[in-house]
């Protein structure tokens, strides 16, 4: 019989709830049929929610368990990020099966509660139970923001700049020398697949900023989820390849690709930024992403025209082979 | 190739979207990074999450796809409910392999709009992902109150009275005529499986009330439900196994079986609330209960010794086999 199997539902619930700092009152967390939560005068709350199966989203056999854990909470923060909304309390749900490792499940609580210990943000309550297969992991997490400083992804207009955070490409490229297991995988890489850090503190201080007109996380690929943006917006985008934030190893890897720019354009994961302004705000958004310690470049522009069009350095219109990840 | 893969994620949300009625100005549902949600002034949100998964929590061979979408919002409500919370929104994930049938699909999105719109609660977001065995559905529902109006379950008193509302065990008999192929299933039983009530109104009109000093909705049987209310208020029970409201489909049904209390006392999924108050409340509780047509039922009493004593006819106290449903 295994320690899981041995401990009991409830013995699970204690070991989940150890690890987290939790809220106080007037709010309340575990322990009752309903968390509570007191929202602030004024404030919106914001909500994501997202569910990661074993074998779809992870693979445990390369994922560290401390790694998942962070990863879990840090798709759905960046989501937060995305609208500029502050981190308030998550819920956290496991499926898993009778026979699943006590010590890997260990890692996965400390890795989430690292993440939430960086981003202020407090275990409210959750569900555990049973599995035929794999782990299955769902987190619903709560953010807040005046709804002035909420930032959609319906605002973009034609004129204004777009911009993104970080460097692309990073984690797909990882996660195919993962999945291929190449000999010498690129330890950046494969860290930007494994651990990747929602952009929560500079999509804050962009969105109380009030100068980005639109803001979305780069969860599919750049090319799609521009897309999804513009789209909302009744807008397009012309994009210039050349423009494209991509890290040294990213080029390197890129070199060996029959598409160099495939995987920094549709190759998703990478929870980057991205968003628009008036060109006018270009040196406060400069200034805003310098404080954060994130860089941010300019790599097109949202024009009247649908559609996303993408550019190569002489000019020329590219189209990449597919348009961004699927799951079905 | 099935029509699930063949949708892909987009015609999947969409076909999703398209059941339900969503929020509005200036809340926010589906299609952006979050969900918006703009409490009402002085109102505390409130917030409870499940996750079912096929094989565990359901069997598709007997459980009816509306029946299973029913089932899967009306047991987030009935933690609402045990609150006293009004229900708002709620945010559904899916897990589903490509194979899955489009028509079970269908059947489940059916139901959950059903329950949703008897409950008034609007589908603000939610994910959709594959998954390498069964159907896996995560619920977030979010509801809200007056802080001054949430019942905790840690309010019970020595002396108070503790009630049920509806009747006990129904739930797990029918599912134990369901697993056991029996021949005549009782149609009532089997519903109470299949197709619980949550007790919203109930709920919100004891809160609001002020009469009830604690609450619980009961999942895992009344036995350990009690207990739980009883430990987190440092107080006991005594229960009269005589005063358990029974369905007359539960007496048949428990005639047969080796112990006749045992299904009602921990079979599970009852969805009933079970609340303390004041004696003097008797009758404020009884007319409220009367204008939510739902019957309520005095069992016992709280008691300053620890723990829940059961008591049968006699006088003696009467010990079940096991406490409560448990998931490992």
């Amino acid at each position: 019989m295994n320690a899981l199997a041995k401990e009991g539902e409830f013995g699970l619930i204690e070991r989940i709830r150890a690890r987290f700092r939790q809220p106080t009152a007037p709010d309340y967390g575990i322990g009752d049929d309903c968390a509570l939560l007191t929202p602030r005068v004024g404030m919106q709350i914001a909500v994501s929610t997202d569910l990661m199966t074993e074998g779809v989203h992870f693979d445990r056999s390369y994922m560290p368990a401390i790694a998942l854990g962070r990863k879990a909470l840090a798709v759905n923060l960046s989501d937060l990020a995305a609208m500029g909304a502050i981190p308030r309390v998550f819920f956290l749900s496991f499926a898993l099966p009778r026979a699943f490792s006590v010590d890997y499940l260990d890692g996965v609580l400390e890795g989430l509660a690292a993440m939430a210990d960086e981003h202020d943000c407090l275990l409210a309550g959750g569900d555990t139970c049973g599995s035929q297969s794999g782990l299955t992991i769902s987190i619903t997490v709560l953010g807040e923001q005046k709804p002035q400083y909420m930032v959609k992804r319906s605002g973009a207009q034609a004129g204004h700049d777009i911009w993104v955070s970080g460097t692309l490409g990073d984690a797909a490229a990882g996660l195919e020398q993962l999945q291929k297991g190449a000999v010498a995988c690129d330890q950046f890489l494969v860290s930007r697949h494994l651990d990747p850090a929602p952009r929560v503190g500079l999509g804050i201080v962009l969105a109380e900023s009030e100068s980005v007109s639109s803001m979305i996380d780069i969860s599919d690929g750049l090319y799609g989820d521009v897309g999804h943006c513009m789209r909302l917006s009744g807008v397009g985008a012309a994009i210039n390849l050349n423009s494209l934030p991509l890290s040294l190893p990213y080029r390197t890897f890129s070199r060996q690709q029959h598409d160099p720019w495939l995987a920094a354009l549709t190759g998703g994961e990478d929870y980057e930024l991205c968003f628009t302004a008036a060109p006018q705000h270009e040196e406060t958004i400069c200034n805003l992403a310098k404080t954060t310690g994130i860089p941010v470049t300019k790599i097109g522009t949202v024009t009247e025209q649908s559609g996303v069009t993408l550019y190569t350095a002489d000019g020329s219109p590219y189209q990449p082979e597919r348009s961004s990840y699927t799951h079905f």
